[in-house]
């Protein structure tokens, strides 16, 4: 089964990357975790990207905020699908990171989702991993179906709440 | 050998589309083409996300502009990696349909690229697949040398342009 | 006399889904209320549009935040008037889910009100309603009067509190 | 049958509003046009608001950009639904007519359609009217079906066109 | 001696239209404070516009939020200057209400100060007055030479706080 | 009677300066024009300030782009009104100086027309000495009528062009 | 040694402002802090530029929010490298300042760092003055060492921590 | 003397890096250009950032667009000053490239200019160097002067143009 790597830019990316974390535990997706930063560890970033595919890792999450490289860097080293999350910082509302991480230039995609989508980063991953592994998939539709009972339970008794 | 799905929301998005399709065929990658649009073909979109797995696709790519829902709305109906790709039109310059297409409440991701980014949504689908398709894997690496050596020949003779 | 829906896309809403609910109620407009998410539970969403108009409902009032696609889905199986509350969530201050509501492409329209503007969503609706219902037209009336002598309370006493 | 009111702010919005006559001629609803600015002709507009429902309309639809003040000064003055369409001007890609057009104050709603959207402004004032007016009703199910069969004729041949 | 009109939209303009008034008591110039919503008092704005010249104002101060349209909707009857300060609401970080108030069409200008800047909007009414009032030009000059020092000040013992 | 400053921080600036002048010719307002870079020529723009009230100015127009300080820096070396246009340049659509050049600190107020705003600034200049100039006061209660006719002349012939 | 001028364009921004100042401590630069603002003492400002060369400085670090000119006003004043720290106020999330700062015309460029970036703008100081001091060269590369060792000792226990 | 590299991300950005390379040779500062990519060629770029110090330059003026990482790619392998140019390309204005490429996360700064700012990064990077030379603070000087007199000139004709 192929793993899935997490790499934070900075341990202040945490809260959000623990979403994910605990996406793939409930998923039963093995993963990894990493702070590395593009830019104070540019070296260790490029050499967990470079090798990644040969230890059985199949999609990359990347964790950055501000002008949020790190995908990026990552994907400029890979040919795995990397996913990118651009994580809120104190200034400019999580625009500056969203911006950073999916205007791509030609040739080295990042999949980006939402602002802090941690948990969604991680969905995108078992997804990727599912399009060859039919257990993934099953857990992924389980996991949907409960989304929609949660919804529809919210709706059972909206009517007494508003 | 798994499928592509390129979904455009109208066809104003072809050119952007185009790109896409075009880097698929360098990969030799086969692909199937639709104009479906979330708010006036609702049901085609819908069945097309549902039946899409069993299919043999292994991602779908969509394109839309403004409001864009049409990425949303595939992946609300199925687990299979969806790909958006957000179509700058008339006004706000592309932002309109970039936060429609990335800011997914959680559960349903979108694997978000950037605006007109037709090329890198396709390179992010022969990603996908690559993660077991070690024939995709090798033709993306040799994309990579070839992107590579192309900006080295640019390197190579910019001092007489400059 | 027409009902009106109201629907939100997460029970997250529910704060400023309630300030339509109280002014529905201040108008004696009937509503019903439920929790649908374009993207959790995109059938029921579908269901509701479709069946709108028969059940008697003479406008919709949808409430979604980030790409906020609730209106727009609910739009895209009806042709009554659906209103759209662009909600604010952690990023973007509510800019994300306005664009993902107003900027709805050729065909199918939205009626968006101002970020997290419950209360006018109502009013919309009520005004909506009041074409074809002069109780409800004079309630609006009332209400317009009233309004005003609040702000007129207000300016008699300013000079004292500034 | 209730009249749609245009007006414009000045008359650089004629190409936007032209695609809002264009649809009510369409959809054989009787409309009224005028030019009336907020600051340079409050009292017209004003005067005009003030008497439409006397006069038979059913929705009044406003065309201004920049600090689009018109739909709001309209609005103030009726408790008819007010459609603003903010259109885009030569800076600020319309950002500026959009928010000044959606973010009503609590009391006086408008309903704000997509930057430069006239024809969905028309189809939003037949949808308003379409809720006691069961031929505007079908022509709109009309127009939904033929949008429909564009897109899938669309669909049909792109695959010769990518 | 002229006298300035201050007039908010909402009495939620308060305590950025105590810093004018307070600029104002600090300048010795007379003034008169009202709530007055260009939206649901609409007369009673207009007419407060109309009259200000007659009834010996120099200046009128509007306080605004969101779709802030006081501003114009006073300077559309008169010809005073009128000086129109955005106020911070709860979404979009004044961003509306600037938009709303400075993109003002040809004809009818508004002299807009920054976000919640009561104080500035005062200074700007004195300066007006000044043009032909030499007492408030003395204490303008005085104000400005406080206001230097002030920064001298605090640069004389910054070393010790750093 | 009082003159009316133009100063511009670059040639590049007018085409929109030019408004300013032909509506102060059409006002029959003095004025004189300079070119003062607030970068490349500080010294000329702060004498020109210091001494604009001595020479009989009544307001200050200044025209700059980009991270538009022109008009900050003149309104620090005067007591007399200063009036922003914030000029539109090559990238982000004016934003960048527009907020240049009204989010002004405390203490020193610019008087901020919209982006490209020149016939507006020669307007609000006219209103500014028009508090102690009736005939300036007449001629600004003429032009208003005119611009009331003429939006009533379009009005009047609207529908034979839509 | 060269010297680090730290100027403030008021002491609201000290707490940005020391981080800067603890850098250079760190890095044993001397320095010198001042509080001037562009507005409220011009002529300080100007002088603190115009002889900073001849007093021993090699780089400006200016920091200021809204309408931030102080870098600007600084730079056209002496042709040494200036530092433009953004800082974050009230309203726009720090946007005013940055583009305030960032957008200079031809000329008379700054160099602007992050929004509150003031340990980033005294460690750019820092490298300008390590171009020909070696000692500050070696400091900077052990600084970086540092960093380096921070994120590998974060990456050691992450997964502890997820 | 110091040299300064001019590093592209793509030859796309030529006419924003010529701007760079005409100030250069204008001050006579010996330069060097390459293209090299952060995310195509990341090891070229990082050997280029990693050698430079050795090879004589003194600054290191890296050009991109979009998410633009060169500059922080480049920064992240020196301690040499970096400058970086955002370039505007076909969407967003070059807000993408300004916000990738100042918001720089503590340890590792870029000095960032406007956008496409081409020639104020060649006078930042002689500023840098004139800090230890000399002979460019005289050039530097020279070309303010040069500059000062160009706005004058203007100035001097200006009412017969306006």
């Amino acid at each position: 089964m192929k793993k899935v790597a997490i790499i934070m830019g900075s341990d202040s990316d945490l809260p959000v990357a623990k979403k994910a974390a605990d996406t793939l535990r409930e998923l039963d997706i093995p993963f990894e975790v990493h702070v590395f930063s593009a830019h104070r560890t540019p070296e260790e970033a490029r050499e967990m990207a470079l090798s990644a595919r040969d230890k059985g890792f199949g999609a990359i999450i990347a964790f950055a905020g501000m002008a949020a490289h790190l995908a990026g860097a990552i994907a400029a080293n890979t040919t795995l699908p990397v996913i990118g999350v651009p994580c809120k910082s104190a200034a400019l509302d999580g625009m500056d990171a969203l911006l950073s991480t999916v205007m791509m230039p030609p040739g080295v995609p990042v999949a980006t989702v939402g602002i802090d989508g941690g948990a969604n980063a991680a969905l995108l991953a078992a997804e990727i991993l599912s399009v060859s592994d039919d257990a993934i998939c099953e857990k992924l539709t389980e996991k949907r179906k409960k989304d929609r009972e949660k919804v529809l339970s919210k709706d059972a008794d909206i009517e007494t709440r508003i």
